[in-house]
């Protein structure tokens, strides 16, 4: 980018230990002259933190500019459950697993930002994805007057060799298998792992097996189903099979149960915001369990009314996520719709786990609204089935004028 | 009903065969003294038709009176896939399959009063459900001065015993197994088969194996994933493995697929028109495949605004069909809007069944708006890395005016 | 109605005083047995509650079964001003001045109901308009079991004739201009004055200009415009020309203001719920300054993403009060999302009122998120003009993706 | 803009013959060498054009290069008359006015580009504003690889006194008058005149009367209201007062008609596609005759369900034409269902013009769905009022399955 850099003193990284943003981090000292702050955050990727803390300090940054965070509970609880009350499911099937990660991050970010006098924040995604506009959209909202850099639109570097040469001339370890490019590119959470690129460019080709890393094959599964229950309160899940979890324990305890059997791959070409379509593989074990879990405890508290809405408002609130527009007042909004809805979205679900599949088989509650008096084939629960004519009849009345109307037509 | 009972001289009566509408049969002889039409279709529900003759015959009705018609393709070609063009899915989950067969039904009935110059329909829905809305406004909304009668509705039997003893004194034969109270009840067609009532009443309770007759049990299913081809053309699946198939032609052929490969069944809670919760248990094992084919070969040819558009309309859309408007104007016009998207929508999908689950593994198409150039991470496709950072700042101007008026508020 | 009557002890009327209501009350007394105890609302229609006690005196009420109530705060504030949150126009003009009423009037029976140990309530509604749908609905809303009287709908009345024989059997005393059919039949209250049937039954044919009450004609208005502000806080007016007032007390002082420059006056052929369209005549003077001075403050001080999100729900939420659903979950988690957007809906719009018009002039707001600076044609504002070349490139690529594709058509 | 100018050879320019777009010419001639062909368009401005060509003459383009187009009727028929097919307004009050002109200008500099092998198109559009977007993705969507020149995001001028000093430099004629920053500026076309900018940058200060040039001030409007017809056929309007009229006449017409009678002034704050609020003035007088009588019409001859289907849509409609997006499949998606509920939107309305008003008194159509007969107070017309019992309480059902859950819960 050829406008002129911004005179930075010090720049908030979100920082992963890894090759790409400790590039990053010295082309920001090297190009900048910034004083480099380091954040990562523990959102249930699966690795440890201990080795980014080292390999920032083995990259010279103070010890007081490195930020680490275990963000699993706020993560889940404060994300991804209220996300999960709205059944949010991205162009019909993504649960939105990268998206939903991006906007806790920048907010912590921005808390670190101000808490150090930083005058920027960075972050290692891409020019093409959505990543870049979830972060910095986050940024904005949040401080809108910070500076924001994104390297990978703006440095020279123009292939791989590139980026190895720069990493090596600063020191940077570099693991053996990192020298070459990747057959694809992850990023994972405690909801999700996700996987695109190279091996995967080609959407007429099924994902190659060795993509998978949160699930197992379905075919490898148990040839035995186990069954489950999921408590919920208000709207979000509390307990398996009756022990009571916390939010990021309970994602855990799915995400071993979907990972044993094979449930919650997904294949999809989907459109970005940025405006090309891409092709993606995401694994999301426990998200894919918890989300028939909730539509059944939905199912049976939640009234047709609030129901349908929920449904009819999904696609937008899902769209706002998937584009960056956590903090935006039109997903509170919606949020606010949500969660008014919710309130009685307490009760417990039976689902069967099976080679790749989940089923709701049971659910129960103490504020059902399902009244087996009143659907039973006998007369009772105060339904007279005398009514249906009358509201058959008046539903019917405009129809019936337009069938008039369209008779007068004919005979003209 | 306490309204007077209108004076009807020739009624067509939809009529199974069964005991049930043998009886309605009879009863509209007896009580209008009215002349009975009888019209039995053939929507793929699995049983012959000879038999439902033969039935009319022996209860006395004319020969003349007797229509029989085999609506299978015209039900595929012109319901079940304009539906399918759209997703819909009602509640999230409910592939629709009684819903859409009612209005063609319907529709048969109508142009059989209008030729044998009937004065009156009949069909043999309960007062409880969605059905007798789904026939009635049909009728309504075709001819709308017809007189309805829905006998159950209308009739003081308030038990079996009462319906047997009816049916014993008018000479209808009666299978054994009919004497008692059933199971539970199912209606069946090309697309699925739903079963309700009785045995499937409490929601806790896991549905029994024995309801099930359209679907293998997954756990029964082969061991080996089977993986085939669906051909689609302007939104219409065309051929499956390469083989071109007329459209009633390929669903049966992908219920067979589905039933081998334990896919479609779905236990469900919903909400009903008319007011209450009921829980059914529904087989849809072609409409499970074609659903994700759909999906999938729209996520490659569908642009971005038309796909979202698509899915924020749908439940609206499902809706409709659900609750009995598929001759309302406001559904023709979402079919306007569905079909007008659906141009492109060319191509092949590829899918593997495996033990109850459908997955989308491959889709290529003439008309792919997926391009390999503009996703890859190398530079490229005429997309420009710096563009993304105007299009961030300017999504994000607003969110920044409101961060700053936020800040406003903090100082005051 | 045919169905058996209920036996009835306790029956809480809706009574305005008038003759109908009066001819319901003796009717209740003589078909039901029941005893009855009235229900007279002030909501502001502008008539003295005195006569209405006398008459149910005199027509043998006992005292302590006559329930008189000054409803205007509550129904301005806890109704009128929620809605107007939202700019509810039902079918894009109604400003849904009778809808608005219903709920409050049916919780105010229910209540009493409750107190007084009465198994029923009673409304005067006809069975042909939306008031029967919307008093019920609050009823069994609030209290499931209730008995639902509704006298229109069962007596055996068929003429005006009829019920003034019974009127003067009963010694219900009848006004002279009462005992002829009435050319039109009006609703009355703070919010509007509602005319329909009769003159004005031919939509072709202007409305006559007795017909209106509450509005001066726009030609006999004023030759001078006047200018008035109004103040906003979160999102309710709270003062005029900046006077602090009351909600029922404001809606008042802008009645006057509207009845004086003619304006509010509303021509409309409408959809009812209950399937026919009808035509009617409303003068919500008051309403129609109140509906542009909100989006005028909201201009200034909503988000676009809440704007436009509250400009696509408002539909659903007029329709759902039009239809009776004030107190369904529906309409409350829409409520909640609209209520969350007007926490900055504050300031001062200046209105310009002539012959008819209502027009905003000004509009300015401590909260304004307006930035002369952003708009302004020089640069600045933190506004880079670069920003947009890019913003327009990422938004035209899937147009672009797009058009190659029909260009790959055209080739083939 | 530092990225590299590309290598222009030919650029179409839309060319309105006033100072600004002769600057750019030169400019594009200076800077780009490139030869200049430019577009002058009517579309009802109301200038004539021939001074257009003359100096584009005298600028040194030569005569081939020279396009001229009357495009009313195109404009009116093909792009204004669908819009208020859909009654579309944006943020509730704006007719889109502009944003409906630029496609139409978009396609036909694409048109010539094609023709004339040119390799670029440009517009004289700020970097600011809306219709920089609409322009280019007007481009982009109908020829993906032109090149777009937008000289106000480009050129190194950065006051009126640079731009005044090339003029100067490059002997264009400069009118006395613009040597100065205008006091507002300008767009007009058949449709409507919109201002903005300078003394309208303050959203507190009402608008100076100078500012309008389309409509008397509704104060000197005459004192006399009058009254018109205007007759539609499936949705457009195709005569007034009985006349037979093209579009393009049709809508001068009316334009005449309220210029006189002072409608259709709308002084407005809204939000811009690329994110920040302006203020601005409209007028459009004979849009907002047109959309009161269209909706007349549509009060009679739509159905219910059609006509809240299209007021759900009409937002999202309206915000499409807005940002620029008219050739997007989701606004044809959008149209087609629009459109397809048009077919017997047909018949006459009567409206009244007074003093800045636009009032509906009649409407009759041979398509009517108005029944005289189902609305009177009297039974008959098919409607039995004892239906609407049924219809009440199975709407109600939900509603008091609720009530009964709340009970339940108070006794908790």
């Amino acid at each position: 980018m050829t406008r002129a850099k911004k005179d930075i003193k010090k720049v908030v990284l979100a920082y992963s230990g890894g090759l790409d943003t400790s590039i990053i981090l010295k082309w920001l000292e090297t190009v900048y002259g910034a004083e480099v702050i380091t954040f990562t955050a523990d959102l249930g990727q699966g690795e440890e933190l201990g080795p980014a803390r080292d390999k920032a300090l083995l990259l010279g940054v103070k010890p007081e500019n490195i930020f680490i965070e275990d963000l699993r509970e706020e993560f889940v609880r404060d994300y991804v459950f209220p996300m999960f009350r709205a059944n949010a499911q991205y162009e019909g099937l993504y649960l939105l697993g990268t998206s939903i990660a991006r906007p806790l991050i920048a907010k912590k970010q921005i808390e670190i930002a101000r808490k150090m006098g930083a005058d920027a924040v960075c972050h290692g995604a891409t020019g093409k994805g959505n990543d870049q506009v979830r972060f910095e959209l986050g940024y904005y909202a949040l401080e809108p007057d910070i500076t924001v850099i994104a390297p990978w639109r703006e440095w020279d570097f123009i292939s791989r060799t590139d980026l190895i040469a720069f990493a090596e001339a600063h020191q940077i370890p570099i693991a053996k298998d990192k020298r070459g490019e990747a057959p694809f590119s992850t990023d994972a959470n405690l909801l999700h792992t996700s996987s695109e690129g190279k091996v995967l460019e080609d959407p007429a080709q099924e994902t190659p097996d060795y993509v998978y890393s949160r699930t197992g094959n379905p075919e490898d599964a148990p040839d035995t189903a186990q069954y489950i229950t999921i408590d919920f309160e208000r709207g979000d899940a509390v307990a398996i099979d009756g022990v009571a979890l916390s939010p990021a324990s309970l994602l855990a305890k799915l995400n071993d149960l979907g990972r044993l059997h094979g449930i919650g791959r997904l294949d999809l070409v989907e459109n970005r915001f940025v405006g090309m379509k891409s092709r993606g593989m995401y694994e999301t074990p426990g998200g894919a369990i918890l989300l028939i879990a909730h539509r059944g405890i939905e199912s049976l508290t939640l009234d047709r009314g609030a129901a349908h809405l929920k449904d009819e408002l999904m696609p937008r609130y899902a769209e706002l996520i998937y584009n960056g527009f956590w903090f935006a007042p039109e997903r509170e909004m919606l949020q606010a719709a949500i969660d008014h809805s919710q309130q009685h979205v307490t009760g417990r679900v039976r689902l069967k786990l099976y080679k790749g599949s989940v089923n709701l088989v049971g659910r129960e509650s103490p504020w059902s609204l399902y009244d087996q008096d009143l659907v039973s084939f006998e007369e009772g629960g105060g339904y007279d089935q005398r009514d249906a004519e009358g509201f058959i009849r008046l539903n019917a009345l405009r129809l019936r004028t337009l069938a008039r109307r369209a008779a007068r037509g004919e005979k003209k």
